[in-house]
């Protein structure tokens, strides 16, 4: 009963190729061309099967996103900036998270299997340079995002150089006893950015001549409520902090209003700088480090696209792109309440 | 050179159809022998084409999610509730978004072209019910979130009770000189969420003898930006309010900041109630309606697999659920500066 794609070519005086060029969405169609095998399509009520055709173009037409979670804002973030790039080109994207124990080793060990992907955007995934490596071998068109490997492009942050900016303000506002809100202590996913922003705190310390005091650093989760339970720690410290660096802003923002609730003025008291530069970072007039998180999605997407090109891969060169960081200075840091005495 | 389905059976000592089977990932495959399978097709460098296989299944084993965008809160909480449940039962998740001017045509247009997905669940999409009608008509399992048609399950809100329970507190705190920061006056996406949210603002204003007044009601496009907007604006009346019922927590949060900037005390000066309990909220101690979006997303997808499992669909009733909503007082609500004279 079903018509059948030589119906369709008939009803639209086009060639079967022709259809199926336009249905696919592939180039060399001219709009209106589409458009009259669109309505003949519809009005026969043909139905194309995208695997069967998907097959017959051996391309998916699919980018993959493998990232450790969507729900966060960094990662919705970074999601809509790949989707952004990516949806305009006519492919789609399917994201693949690595939640739970073992996620991912389930995602390596299915992706031979899953060759539904024409090519993989991975975020920050706790995976080892030789990893990465065997994927590109295997044939993947791969970019990793905030981890990078020799035989693919990526796109990562200076998070050392940035986090040793963020300290620096402080030791030049003059405080001494300044904290740092990190990571988890036995992470999991075994990011290497907040090893890299402790090594930037240290180094930014070490250069106003100050020893870091372990009691200073505490895991903060890289959530609201981590940075909340943070700051209790650090407020019940022999000798409290005068500074707190943050090394996300939503660590931040948990982090200020434990402060406050103990009635600590921020500035006044307690000056706070974050990382990301969160949507509401700017309302609630929050120092902190900048980079631009959708960009850096949108980036990464052009990356990967050049690779599938016709004309790309190849022969180019492999980029390593660091995308830029800056700090805003806004309203959560000032001077310490009882300023140490300075000698010139 | 390639290894063949039928290598791979040899080397597991099991029959080609369970080879398939443990590859799909289907069921009735036990652990131990999936195990043997994956290493020996491993080891014999054997892919499989997930399109062939997809098609030999006749299932895609993908649900599609259809949303407006995915870089908000909003959205990527919902997101995140979807996925956590699909890929518990090995499905994908592919989202559509219906960004840009003919997003939404372009996707009811594509749909039948694409068949790729076994289900669909519609977030927030501007489609009339008949459109969804017939998409159910088609054959599309079907689940909507925030819209609704007779023949899918939905998940929606009550919003103009909500909306009314909002601002009935803040009536009750003695507030007369009320305002609202709604959705877009000419809304793209046609949302019904902020015409109800509006209804029910009129419902609690008029409950309290209150008679609305059109300048209290500015749009703020569901946006922290938009929220500063209006307040700047509220702030500009020639008789501001004292209280703002905002639809969203975002857009409550810039206009706070701007009231804040303005020199105005919250809640001394100004109430401020939201709609969401975005994360932040409770760190910025906001008084706002809560709605659980994450569960919402997870409900959803909990229902479309109902429709997809071999049982269910057929004689089952079509299910509309309402999400539970609930006030939340917190720290910026309070009595207005100037209580009205009041007599019993």
């Amino acid at each position: 009963m079903s018509a059948s794609i030589e119906d369709v070519a008939r009803a639209a005086s086009v060639s079967v190729a022709t259809v199926s060029r336009a249905l696919r969405g592939l180039p060399n169609v001219a709009p209106s061309t589409r458009a009259r095998v669109l309505a003949a399509a519809s009005e026969l009520r043909y139905v194309a099967d995208p695997h069967a055709s998907r097959l017959a173009a051996r391309r998916s037409l699919t980018v993959g996103l493998a990232l450790p979670m969507i729900g966060t804002w960094y990662h919705a973030k970074l999601f809509s900036g790949v989707e952004a790039v990516v949806a305009a080109t006519g492919y789609d994207v399917l994201p693949f998270t690595m939640t739970g124990t073992g996620g991912v080793d389930r995602f390596l060990e299915d992706l031979p299997f899953r060759k539904r992907v024409d090519g993989l955007v991975v975020v920050d995934a706790p995976l080892h340079p030789d990893q990465l490596g065997r994927l590109v071998g295997a044939g993947v068109a791969l970019v990793t995002l905030g981890l990078r490997c020799e035989q693919a492009p990526s796109i990562t942050l200076d998070n050392r150089a940035a986090a040793r900016l963020a300290v620096s303000h402080l030791t030049g506002l003059g405080h001494r006893r300044i904290a740092i809100i990190g990571g988890v202590p036995d992470d999991p996913f075994r990011f290497s950015a907040p090893v890299d922003r402790h090594r930037g705190y240290v180094d930014a310390l070490s250069a106003a001549g100050i020893t870091p005091d372990p009691a200073l650093a505490v895991p903060g989760n890289f959530s609201l409520e981590g940075g909340a339970e943070a700051m209790q720690r650090l407020l019940g410290a022999s000798d409290p902090p005068t500074a707190v660096f943050a090394c996300s802003d939503e660590m931040a923002i948990g982090a200020m209003q434990v402060a406050r609730d103990a009635g600590l003025r921020v500035p006044g008291d307690l000056s706070m700088v974050g990382f990301d530069d969160h949507d509401v970072s700017a309302y609630l007039g929050l120092t902190t480090i900048r980079q631009d998180v959708t960009g850096q999605g949108e980036r990464a997407a052009q990356l990967l696209l050049g690779l599938l090109a016709p004309t790309g891969g190849g022969g180019a060169v492999t980029v390593h792109e660091v995308a830029p960081t800056r700090l805003l200075v806004r309203h959560t840091t000032g001077p310490p309440p009882h300023p140490t005495d300075q000698f010139d």
